[in-house]
């Protein structure tokens, strides 16, 4: 059967997953499409979709079976919460709120229905490397995790990105990932800065070196650095008792001229989690076309990568360390009773 | 559009080309399958598509816009010269047809018909890591090329595998990729062979060093070892008047334990080239649904590919180098005039 | 002309530059050794050498042009300042004395003496890596340094090793390396403790993270892990506004059997450094020949290292941020009058 | 005790291995040194070596323990032979001899003289890559040896090379390596030719790729292009019935950069080797000094090289293989009686 899914938000990662429904993954459809700008929605939209006036028809329309959240991030919450209301499946780009209290709202409501309906859009679960580093850890081969290193890196950022987002919507990304590769909760944050660089604007603390502490007592430290120049580079180093795994570079050809071995870096992020995207979309689609609670993140995730997040641009403000005392972990989403 | 493809054959490669067709390629739709075990093609067919008596019916039938040749090697001319016949686009498994006789008959009669029908599954062409390779080459940075390394090494394989498959079934990925990689043609063909392994079947010469040399006198070995036991390997590596480049290993994690730092190697062959044949099926459709000519390798390469290895076979059991001797190219087919 | 050399200390690490000063170094002879245990100093002295009763004695010896200390660290400010007093190079395994004040003491020596006579035995700035990263950053090819990551990991240690140790015996190579590398001083330090390896004592905070500033805003992270069980393993990657290096691993060769490609680690830290000692030596021996001062660590750099790792241990037991307070650095020690 | 070491002929290669004997290794002292060009000789002498008027009076002279032959290739047999004649240690840079009569003129008056003094400069053995290669093969842990890649390229060579030096002067090395690796005598030798690079002298064929098979049924293949342009770069994997095993590359800091990860090649084959030159002298000067045969390449390999470097070059002439047709190993050699 074909998953007909409603598109709320038809900006550049909106477009980049409908043609993703449309063209690259089988099983799903496109069948009506929003935005606050209607001609966006309606440029976006693939033959045979609908435009409709706002995120709440998208959500109530009868051949709308799932619902795609990639609108502005202060939108979230109200759409997935429309979603829940309508018992139907919804998918939405992190974050799932931009605040610690509309994600528990979604908590709630979703507790209050009884089964999982929304998975959010962390695609880092879903890439090759980050999955073989997984089952290293899990296979035991390097003991209990004690400390990760990594590395965030763009090539540069546009002057409309600020210090906050450093956290917010860079190292969001490793925040879930990490308390997935470690099955483990993040309890604190510090932010400590380099001297900036002087390749950008005057206004960016970048680089930023984030220091997180887990539930178990791992230890992380995550370099944010968006205007690196050279390229596009994820680095991620889980150190155990008895060894090491480290997330692989990308395959790229070697070449061998003029004095020097050389392998391209990537310079576009887009490049670097293409698959983990597909693979993302395929298991949610299949998931909700076999009327499968979603296996991805969910709306747990969700609210602790927005209570991490902000806790770190607090750690950043204050110079201090914070506490990200989040909530117990409900049992529906698999805390201890 | 969807494309409905015809399947004759429903072995292991046609089923596995059924599965992506139906699950992983968007854009088409197996609707007719057929296979000398009728049996088998029941089960192989998916939901909604019907089981035919022969291959002829699939190739006639009005739902198929384009037929996939997935049969056993010696059947292959048949269904494709029908294909034509039918002015049906046709992707057939390698080989193109199992004698040079029958491949001249396919190359006669699509010339006849007056455009591109036919493509040949050689799938390396569409490997991320071979199409880096020849960016590079094109792009001039390691200069004309002078030689090429390579190896393809599988596990093992089983009893009935002959020394003539190293060539016809083995090498033959090498010979089409090579001769794509450097726009070359071979022209010669020799064979060497090391102390056979005493790890598998006392009939087999195992490993093999191939040896050809191009039109451009571009010199190439290619060992090709097929129980070389620890694991499948492909390496090649084009050297040039000023650099060289190299097929990069898959990516994978790197793992340090026991004062070992290691990386696993694929021990499967569908693994390793697994998204080429997504891009391959995904560039044909679109073409057949374009009503354009496939941009894949043509009846012509598949001609030149059983001559080139059947003359390895040749090589191999002589002793002797041997000339490829193939026909001029037609312009029809990127030949000069 | 040959150096004659007088040794105090012949423990482990004297009887090893002993051993390299007769057999692998050119250009020198020990001719007097002395030790706390007479009968291991006599054990310890080449043919030819005399066992002096105490290091005031070497020190005194006509036949002694310079004096290498390798006696107990508590012990190094006595023999070094008597060396300073007699006139005489010394080369003083590290720390240069276990106290700032000591550390004090000797650089006022040595700077009413006039000229430099001291060099600390930090090995790493003579190791090839740690050169090559010295050229690459000193090109300016990363730009300016934002951030060095480095790690430290030895298989075990045993159990007299003190969580205070990590810093003052292990760390320290990092705090000299890293100020020599930057050109740079550090000013405050900070330690990170993830939870302790189950592998090793109970009394052992295992591994420690430091964290470091420099005076112009380099931050660095070290991870000191000394019961990794893996191997001896040093790693430092050097982050710049452009760019970044990173210190090469041991060339080793690559093995692929059993579906891994492996290369060995080193579990041995004198492996890892040999040819930095010999290096080391032949420069110092060199230049003392030459009647030359030493171009090696200075006591300013020893000094400098030993108020870093003391407040290092510091920053472990307060759980605070340290900031070093280093003296301001004398002209005579390169620093701006 | 220090050997003393007469050295014939000052050129190149003999200055340096003067420098090394001076003031690299310890043990030995230069003592006398002739040459061709007295005036050369004096300029390489050290201090306190006596320059001589020719070879016989060198290889005479009281104060003379060894000898170390770095002349004209065509002279080096008389040198050898006088020094066996006197019962003298003597080190012969390669070739032993530039005829297989001259060689085994020289085996057979060492055999006379019934141990052995002859060691011929074969330096890879000493390279500590080439050493673990050797390491892991007698582990049996890729099991039996059955083909070896090999490349050697250097960027660039001058107009007085000539198509035959690429055998004899640059494959020589690996002949000798391979031979040593493998435990095993090559019994043929084929030379297949490329197109040769157009960024050189026409009457160079350059590249070439030799064929070699051993007596046991290895089959090697080895590119050497000494004109490549981009660096100085060698290459070895020895495949095995159940594994390969490489040599590295030299270990050098990885640098990202706009948008490249390199590391540096070698454009030098000094540097490459400068390890292994220091190596192969320390056990020469170790061996003479503690009176025992030297346990380096014998005059039976230097014998075994100029054959099969010959036969190369009637390869390479004739188009045809060639068998080596080697004596019969001595027992006095290792052979089998």
């Amino acid at each position: 059967m074909t998953v007909r899914v409603g598109v709320i938000g038809a900006g550049w990662i909106g477009k980049e997953h409908i043609r993703r429904l449309t063209d690259t993954i089988t099983g799903a459809r496109v069948t009506a499409v929003t935005d606050i700008d209607a001609a966006r929605a309606a440029e976006a939209a693939p033959v045979g979709a609908r435009v409709l006036p706002d995120g709440a028809s998208v959500v109530a329309a009868d051949d709308v079976d799932a619902v795609l959240v990639t609108s502005w991030g202060p939108t979230h919450a109200e759409h997935v919460l429309n979603a829940i209301a309508a018992g139907k499946p919804v998918f939405c780009e992190k974050p799932l709120a931009t605040t610690a209290e509309d994600c528990l709202k979604i908590i709630e409501a979703e507790q209050a229905h009884g089964r999982r309906l929304v998975q959010v859009g962390f695609m880092r679960r879903y890439d090759a490397g980050y999955r073989q580093m997984k089952q290293v850890i899990e296979s035991g081969r390097i003991g209990e995790p004690l400390i990760v290193h990594c590395a965030h890196r763009n090539p540069t950022v546009p002057e409309s990105y600020t210090s906050a987002m450093a956290a917010l919507d860079t190292a969001v990304h490793e925040v879930d990932v990490l308390r997935w590769l470690l099955d483990d909760e993040i309890v604190s944050t510090q932010v400590v800065t380099p001297r900036a660089t002087g390749k950008r604007f005057e206004h960016l603390r970048d680089p930023q070196i984030m220091l997180f502490e887990t539930a178990k007592g791992v230890r992380i430290d995550l370099e944010v650095f968006v205007n690196c120049q050279y390229g596009y580079d994820i680095q991620c180093e889980a150190v155990g008792e008895e060894g090491l795994v480290r997330l692989p570079d990308p395959a790229a050809v070697g070449v061998r001229s003029a004095g020097q071995h050389s392998t391209e870096v990537l310079t576009d992020w887009v490049g670097r989690f293409a698959d983990a995207f597909d693979t993302e979309f395929r298991e949610w689609i299949a998931a909700v076309d076999a009327g499968n609670e979603p296996t991805g993140p969910s709306a747990w995730d969700g609210y602790a990568a927005t209570v991490i997040t902000s806790a770190t641009v607090e750690a950043l403000e204050s110079g201090r360390v914070i506490a990200t005392d989040l909530k117990p972990r409900p049992t529906f989403y698999g805390g201890i009773a």
